[in-house]
């Protein structure tokens, strides 16, 4: 079982060590090798994800990504900013089908901006299409204007897109794994106002026919975005576009209040995966020590599941999270009166222990 | 001064109703006039926007409207469903400029989702372009995919776009909205990933030379999501783009948990507009004479300051808003343990009595 490890920017290394500390303890031969992502990469090779990056991803069953960016590359022409790996990782890959999940932990109830009776025991599954949609499209760029309010200026365009297999695909993945969990999938769309999202619920709509014990709704995104505000529990999994996905499953992992502990998984059809946190690089608060690294241990249970076929494995790390977290051990971000504080290493040591 | 007043469906009638007594009572001296829209105007001509009602609109100094959709008209063809009345009244009108306020009220604090220190006082306005992006965009359809992951399967599109003079008179809008307020813009993008929003954020920092007191911060889209659960009095003035705004500006409203008591304005760049709650028709209790009519008789108060320059008699249809919640009069929405429930017509009424 080959590994890539991308450790990234901010607190990506620090973050990263620790999971794979955990990674090392579970008597399970892995090859894992490093190597250098996102402004990392630009500063040592001049790109964020350079030649020999991209072939060790490709190469291993499954990346194990810490994190991307900082403003101080926020000047660069965009190819050369960090994100642009993350981006060039799916599209190379082929990452179509992103799993978020958005947990609210017992322990933690209290952290959410959310009363505690509308998260207590939260836990949705936000799957998100990660190749396509308006994040690909062509054409794209800027031109002049030659119709629209104000024909001969200059403007910006960007293209939306769904072709039907991808549709299907991820639709797919979604009714999958409903059927694993409470069997109700939403799937999210502007159908009002667009032909990419009309032609989604329509697709979305003929694949359900093969799901019949799931029950499929559809809803807007505006309305999506509120429901998550007014009433999450009553999601179960969501699937949508890469565009709708990206806000809903940010807006959801906020609402949690635990976005220090929620893990994600990007997988293409071969089950070769990227997991990363679904926090950021956190440059604020870099080389301090303190980032939890709570999610990253989490990404690599779900890499043990879906990649690397080791469910076992998965669960105990996934036990031993559980057990640091009612042993009252908690880093910065999470913690509260009453519970202990700790740094990024001790919490990974804790998790060590209890494996 | 000329009103179109446009009902439209399910609870419309009933809360354009109060919100016309309301007018009434003002001693100014109005033309009202009302036509069909939405589904009801397709059910009396065919056709969610007539001519007629169209008209009217354009004549008009001010539209007053209630709200439209219902799940029976789900079936027609896009271009006949309820919805395209609004998309028609915008574009018809040039309706560039979408104001929608989420205040938090002091009484009403309780009815959020969110724990209330997080939104007592929360007083954000957001400011979302109207008339452009990709829900206007040309092209836009179905097709065979010619390049892309599928080639030669059937796809569907849409066309992102923003054109320099569009974006440069949201965000004078934006930034003169903030001079008479706490003096800072969030303008959210996706520069990240899109063409279309680099060049909004590059334009929206071109045209903030020109208001060197107000403040001016960039925020990606999905970070905004975020932000807004987590820490929502931080915004003052949010402006972004159609597809972003209609996303954000929904999420907003919620947070409030006055959704019931929320008006919007649209307006042109002759300050001819269009006022309406921001909640939608709510089929399900139409008809029973319970819906909240203040977000509507709010949006008569939003008309007579924007559009119809009567600005002393908005502030006294505020001030009979917040008497009456003073009083302890709710409808049903915001009902609460001590308060009194009362009807659409006597909320309506009680206001009337304060002015
Ligand atoms: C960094 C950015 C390009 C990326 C995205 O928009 O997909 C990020 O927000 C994410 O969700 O992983
Ligand atoms: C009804 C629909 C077309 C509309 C929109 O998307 O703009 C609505 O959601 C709104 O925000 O007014």
């Amino acid at each position: 079982m080959k590994i890539a490890v991308l450790p990234g920017d901010g607190i990506g290394t620090e973050i990263i060590a620790e999971a794979v500390k955990v990674l090392r303890v579970l008597d399970l031969s892995f090859e894992l090798e490093t190597a250098p992502v996102g402004g990392a990469a630009y500063e040592a090779a001049g790109h964020p994800l350079p030649e020999s990056t991209l072939a060790l991803a490709k190469a291993a069953d499954a990346v194990l990504f810490g994190a991307v960016g900082d403003w101080k590359y926020d000047k660069l022409e965009r190819r050369l900013r960090p994100e642009q790996a993350i981006l060039g990782l799916r599209k190379e890959l082929g990452l179509f089908a992103n799993f978020r999940p958005a947990i609210c932990y017992e322990q933690l109830t209290h952290a959410s901006s959310l009363k505690p009776e509308l998260v207590a025991g939260l836990d949705i599954l936000i799957i998100r299409e990660l190749t396509g949609d308006i994040y690909f499209g062509q054409p794209r760029g800027r031109r002049t204007a030659v119709d629209g309010h104000f024909p001969g200026s200059e403007e910006a365009f960007d293209t939306m897109r769904y072709s039907r297999p991808e549709i299907e695909r991820i639709a797919h993945v979604a009714f999958q794994a409903a059927r694993k969990r409470n069997k109700k999938v939403t799937s999210v769309d502007k159908a009002n106002v667009l032909e990419t999202f009309q032609f989604w619920k329509d697709v979305v709509t003929e694949v359900h026919a093969q799901y019949p014990d799931v029950e499929l709704e559809h809803m807007y995104v505006d309305n999506a975005a509120m429901q998550l505000v007014k009433a999450p529990k009553k999601f179960d999994v969501v699937v949508t576009g890469n565009m709708f996905g990206d806000i809903l499953s940010d807006e959801a992992a906020m609402l949690t209040g635990s976005i220090g502990m929620l893990p994600s998984a990007s997988l293409n059809a071969a089950n070769q995966g990227l997991y990363e946190p679904s926090h950021g690089s956190a440059p604020d608060i870099a080389g301090k020590g303190i980032a939890n690294p709570l999610a990253t241990i989490l990404s690599a249970a779900m890499m043990l599941k879906f990649s690397l076929n080791q469910p076992e494995a998965a669960a105990r790390i996934e036990a031993a999270v559980q057990s640091v977290l009612a042993q009252g051990l908690r880093t910065a971000d999470i913690w509260s009166e009453g519970t202990r504080k700790v740094s990024t290493v001790e919490m990974g040591d804790a998790v060590v222990a209890a494996i």
